[in-house]
């Protein structure tokens, strides 16, 4: 079992973060970031599961097993969990992605051992129990419905499924009415017996904390699991599926909203790709904050919309790229075409140095200051060791973004900009109002 | 000038903040946390003025101010003020409520200058052009439209309406469709100048900093806006105006949504009430988390729900109580007959010993935990200084939660649970439907 200190510290890092990776036997990650200034520990479980590994047949089984995990194990009603946790003053919480899901607790440092013991227990013993399964979901269908009276929120799923199709990546994390309707106790136990093995996790753990008592305490819930060892550790699974190029895609849902909700875009990059600091200064550019150009277009200067930005997604193989405008419905032409001409001007003339460097600024700012909780610190561990196979040091992420230059944007906005867009809408339309609308 | 130190430090503070106070003859008060263990600092300017502060036709104006301060001043345009802040990589925002405004800015330490520069130059010397006022109002409305879109939210204003009807209190922050179409330039402008005064506001800052170069800093930016002395210090108001004390007031707003949203409460405490540790303590215990009854009885037990929990708001002479639900609309009658049986036997029997000592436990990790960026330290000296007059330690807040005993929570529960409560509803339903719903 070697534990192994890391470097990836932050230079000059006023809290003092030092960051250490051990490997257990049966092949689970645990890493730390130990931080004395500190008086809360962020500690979670990373699974290397998400929806997209789920068959149609599936869908939202993921989301759908990490409620459940809530529901009690063989020591701890679903009272328990939470009432340990919130009796001491913590939180703890989960959340479900495309490719991966996370269980965490945050707590102050010497509840540590309760936030470790209640969070491994739920993530390898939890019971399924078939009443819950039944009670729970109820309480997904609510939770689609919720998220169908949000807009705003909904309209970048029918997006991603205009994009994706079929393919596991266009289906939603949720999963569907039907999907949810039909899945069985014993196909959800299935999934969770199969998929939720150490060797996919990574435990992550910020702040006030010892290393070698942090992995002690994880190794020792595992082995109380039965999971000492894996059997059969499973191949790190390589997700280059072959996800499908389509565009020119309109798709309209059509919904009594006050304002029309859309999103233009195109295929992005994968979550590695070298361009992945000049693409993140660019999307600062174009949408990224209040100096944007599309924010000063479509607010600033015409008042056409409040919510206006772009964003990138980053999967393992492929990405997206978008921009989501909510306004009124006579608007949404004279948005769109500004968006469009926009996009055109950048992909032509490319963008300024200046615009560059605020977009390089931005980068740079998010990453430094949003490391001061210990939350986004224990995330920062989870995500590096689980999606990125390295954990970047701050110092060396700021040198990359630094490295950026105007030309690189300009090429990554060439090749990002020129790509045939698809759109998503949500309003009171129909298909025929759209016919032509990407010509 | 008297700059005072304060000892309102966090007792084994690991980040060893040091509180300080200055008010200036013009009666701008200025609170710092100096945090050198801190690489950020988050700096505020809070003014003491909301939308209970406008008349009917002025509904709005406080918002709408707030938007176009960053529209541009004598020295900086709109883009400038953006741009200048996100180039350094930070980033800046205002909020508006109901008895104040925020405007602040969060940077790297080395930046605390220009933040100070951008953000009293935008609250001190906007120009208010015409221009600006007319692009300004398109984007308002479409904030109004946007959250029209979110029932979950929008039932909230519902149900504050139904409390406080026609009281300033009763009106939205944004203001309706209708105010914000008539307000004229001259109406925000002279808003501003009457009510945007030094002894109106509170400068906070925290972080890595030294209080008495923000000071100077400070100073010099309300000198240069002619603001050295307030030649008529508004006399601190007293908003103990009569708040209406309506009840059983059941509202209904028609929509077509996927789920009924809910609200049912009654008037609560206001800000100082010497119970409000009691009713924070009993806030959590009846919704407050996943633990509570309310989540444990509908969500956990029955599955009727995703998104269910009680909250309380505070006023300075007033205050609300209420429990949110969002479920499927053929579930609203289970979801209320449940919410009210449980508050009518907690308002007869109170609640457990066990109980009380986790709604402590959680208001004591929300206060510790709460406190670990610079966002909410400064957040912390501002709201203390505007609305409370008093800034409590962390370890005062502590000391009066531990000393909350079950008899306190108990007695505030048949104070609370036994006043009549109103209720509001958004999904498709019309009035008829909840026709003696209370009764």
């Amino acid at each position: 079992m070697a534990s192994r200190a890391l470097t990836q510290t932050l230079a000059d890092d006023p809290l003092g973060g030092t960051v250490r990776r051990t490997v257990l036997p049966n092949g689970l990650r645990i890493l730390t970031e130990s931080i004395p200034a500190m008086r809360s520990v962020s500690f979670g479980v990373w699974v290397g599961i998400g929806s997209r590994d789920e068959t149609p047949a599936l869908s939202g089984v993921s989301h759908f097993l990490e409620h459940l995990l809530f529901k009690g194990t063989k020591r701890r009603s679903a009272l328990d969990i939470s009432a340990q946790i919130e009796a001491v003053g913590g939180e703890t919480n989960a959340f479900t992605a495309k490719e991966y899901t996370c269980y965490y607790a945050r707590v102050l440092d010497a509840d540590l051992p309760l936030a470790i013991d209640v969070v491994c227990d739920l993530v390898t013993e939890s019971m399924l129990a078939e009443a819950d399964v039944e009670t729970e979901r109820g309480v997904i269908l609510e939770e689609i419905a919720m998220h169908d009276d949000e807009p705003g929120d909904e309209v970048h799923d029918v997006f991603t499924e205009a994009i994706y199709g079929h393919h596991p990546l266009g289906r939603q994390i949720s999963g569907t009415v039907a999907s949810i309707s039909a899945l069985s106790r014993k196909q959800i136990d299935g999934f969770y017996h199969r998929r939720y093995l150490p060797s996919t996790m990574v435990v992550a753990a910020a702040g006030n904390l010892d290393h070698a008592k942090v992995v002690r305490e994880v190794r020792a819930a595992f082995d109380r699991a039965g999971l000492s060892d894996t059997a059969e550790p499973m191949a790190r699974r390589s997700r280059t599926t072959r996800v499908p190029s389509r565009s020119g895609q309109i798709v309209v849902r059509s919904k009594d909203t006050e304002q029309a909700h859309l999103v233009l875009g195109c295929l992005g990059y994968p979550r590695q790709h070298d361009n992945r600091w000049a693409v993140g200064a660019l999307n600062n550019v174009l949408g990224g904050g209040m100096s944007s150009r599309l924010f000063q277009q479509i607010r600033e200067q015409r008042g056409l919309a409040y919510s206006v930005y772009s964003f990138t997604s980053q999967y393992s193989d492929t990405g997206l790229f978008g921009v989501y405008a909510g306004c009124a419905p006579g608007k949404v032409e004279e948005v769109l075409d500004i968006t469009r001409d926009e996009l055109a001007r950048v992909a032509a003339d490319g963008v300024t140095d200046a615009e560059v460097e605020r977009g390089k600024g931005m980068l740079k700012g998010a990453v430094v200051l949003g490391l001061e909780d210990t939350g986004s610190r224990m995330s920062r561990l989870g995500k590096g060791e689980l999606l990125y196979d390295e954990l970047l040091s701050v110092d060396e992420i700021l040198r990359r973004v630094d490295e950026v230059t105007p030309e690189m944007v300009r090429q990554a906005a060439a090749d990002l900009l020129a790509r045939p867009m698809s759109l998503a809408v949500i309003g009171e339309f129909d298909d025929q109002d759209f016919v032509g609308a990407l010509d």
